[in-house]
């Protein structure tokens, strides 16, 4: 791995849609963000062959038959990265060398270390090439890593709502979110599964911050405002006729109940350390590093076609930002498509269903991506 | 009390500087915003009469002889809010209902209640009307409120980074904070004083959160951007050659440090309780409320002229928000001076010593509040 650690085996997760043609060209990778999976697209089915509720892909509204991403077309394959907590080799795995979870002692992983172990899967799968490979937000920047640690095995690459690197405010606010799970009593050093316990009061924290950052000014003030809370909590009523409780620890406002609701959900299903390792990922992630701080120089290597998309109401991952890119790619003579969605969403944007946005994916794909001509 | 509640009897901590006039006529009062005291201007002096080191006044810089708000000229009062943790009646004092610290108990305070408190000191004083009343920040929104609540005693109101209420993002940075506090398992309800312990963890993540807020993208950037932390903690060395060291736990970015010392300085003064009810007083301030909605018809109240400032890259309270009071004011045919200042400290922007500020509030002083007459 980047930091000289060594893992002596991992498995990685994977879901796909679609079918591998006969010469293994049409194959699409997609890279996750923070908190999402392998599970990409389509929906897990109950007993009777029915979606059951909620069960949707994060990116369900990109990928599917006639679909922007047209999964009768491509072969879509959705991985699990390496420390995450849904399936792929992680750190509430048991370590081979005490027989006791990982924890805190799984290595620290970098994009670069995943996009490593998504290329040795294609290996496995016999893919020497992909037609694309695409992501958005912190898989957006797996998707640049793919084109600058695999130029020859990527035709195309979208890039959505990303950054060539993280700002200060950006690792400012990942590390805020570190310290409420690391000072959690019940994180004990990040050996919490050995105790029984898990880091929740962390957790909870850490998502609410995230969820603030996930949206926009504008979405919150149109979603919330300034209402409060209704009287059975769920009552969708107006209440500019309730009056205040003058209450410091009770739910007053409904962005509290709403953000509330959104750590409590999270900290029950999400690895503390997998949060830390991810969010770590996202801070170490910088291309330009090696290249003296020039984007340019670093993005010299990729030999990919690109899209880029960023929204106008992103303030975690702004426009600003993947016009960075486009710049430095242009600089090295790539060929760029660039779409700067005005959406009032933020960072969410990415994960919602926008027909421009949409329509900018598809028409890549229809008239770019199936347009080229596989490498021989 | 707005809530209700009745407090039996009240202390308020003051500082005063300059000299009030034989009329009584060139009072000002300064309201302060988060965490921040009557200590307004000047600073401590050692055994040997010379200034103790980072003692000054917390607008020391836009106050004080020959300043922008010059005390030679003025008489400047500075008062600690009911509620505050340094030295007026607050959570940490003790209830004599009780005999016990306060703590959770404090009844919640809204900012009302503080214009009320500071209108009772001025009876005390014998100041009937005040010069000016000003403010940055929730000190912006209380010199509002004095405005609507005793119009007959303003002459001029000095509004400055302030808002006429919080928007949802706003109150949602509240609350992050505020259940970082009350989770902390050493918070015990608000009663951490009783148990002998301090929740001090809850304090620290609180902190950091509204550093983050207090400054801008860009400053943070140019200030720390992806500096990693140096050998020494203290070296200020180009770290551009040093390694990553792949940590989640540790210090890896200079950011990071600063926050976390940040953090741990809060956490070590400010009381917890204090910080739940101020961030609630700023929740809940919405003059507007009372009145459909509509600012307009809540400012009607209003006699006093007006300087609003406000600062370009200020996200917490934007100028757009300065904007909707210098509007609502216009449309009651109030005097408004307004100005939007250029500059890359975020909200913090208030707090420093940006010439073009402190010549737009030495100019207002200069041409404005000593040219208006006393209403007998």
């Amino acid at each position: 791995m980047k930091s000289g650690a060594t893992l002596p085996a991992y498995e990685l997760v994977v879901e796909t849609y679609g079918t591998l043609n006969a010469d293994r060209s049409n194959a699409v990778l997609v890279c996750h963000a923070l908190n999402a999976s392998h599970h990409v697209a389509g929906w897990h089915a109950d007993a009777n062959g029915q979606p059951l509720p909620r069960s949707e892909g994060w990116w369900h509204s990109m990928i599917g038959p006639s679909k922007a991403v047209d999964t009768d077309k491509w072969f879509v394959i959705g991985v699990n990265n390496l420390g995450s907590c849904f399936g792929s080799t992680g750190p509430t795995h048991t370590n081979p060398a005490t027989g006791q979870p990982w924890g805190a002692d799984f290595p620290v992983v970098t994009v670069e270390d995943w996009v490593n172990a998504q290329a040795r899967l294609l290996d496995v799968m016999g893919i020497e090439q992909l037609a694309a490979v695409m992501g958005g937000s912190l898989g957006g920047m797996q998707t640049l890593s793919w084109t600058l640690q695999y130029p020859e095995r990527v035709r195309h690459a979208i890039v959505v709502a990303s950054a060539p690197n993280l700002t200060a405010e950006n690792i400012a606010f990942n590390e805020v979110a570190r310290r409420a799970i690391v000072t959690d009593p019940d994180f004990h050093g990040g050996h919490y599964l050995r105790e029984g316990t898990l880091p929740r009061r962390g957790l909870r924290i850490a998502r609410m911050i995230g969820h603030i950052t996930y949206l926009s000014d504008d979405v919150m003030n149109e979603k919330f405002g300034r209402s409060l809370r209704t009287a059975n909590g769920d009552d969708p009523a107006d209440t500019a006729e309730l009056a205040y409780r003058y209450t410091t620890q009770d739910v007053e406002f409904q962005i509290e109940s709403y953000l509330r609701y959104q750590g409590d959900k999270f900290s029950e299903y999400f690895d503390a350390n997998t949060y830390l390792l991810i969010t770590r990922a996202l801070d170490y992630f910088d291309p330009a590093r090696e290249h003296g701080g020039s984007l340019s120089a670093a993005l010299a290597r990729a030999k990919a076609r690109f899209l880029l998309v960023s929204f106008t109401t992103d303030w975690r991952f702004s426009p600003a930002r993947s016009r960075e890119m486009v710049k430095a790619l242009l600089e090295n003579g790539r060929d760029v498509s660039y779409a700067e969605i005005d959406a009032p969403h933020g960072h969410d944007a990415f994960l919602l269903d926008d027909p421009r946005y949409h329509q900018a994916v598809r028409a890549y794909f229809e008239h770019t991506v199936a347009g080229t001509e596989v490498a021989k």
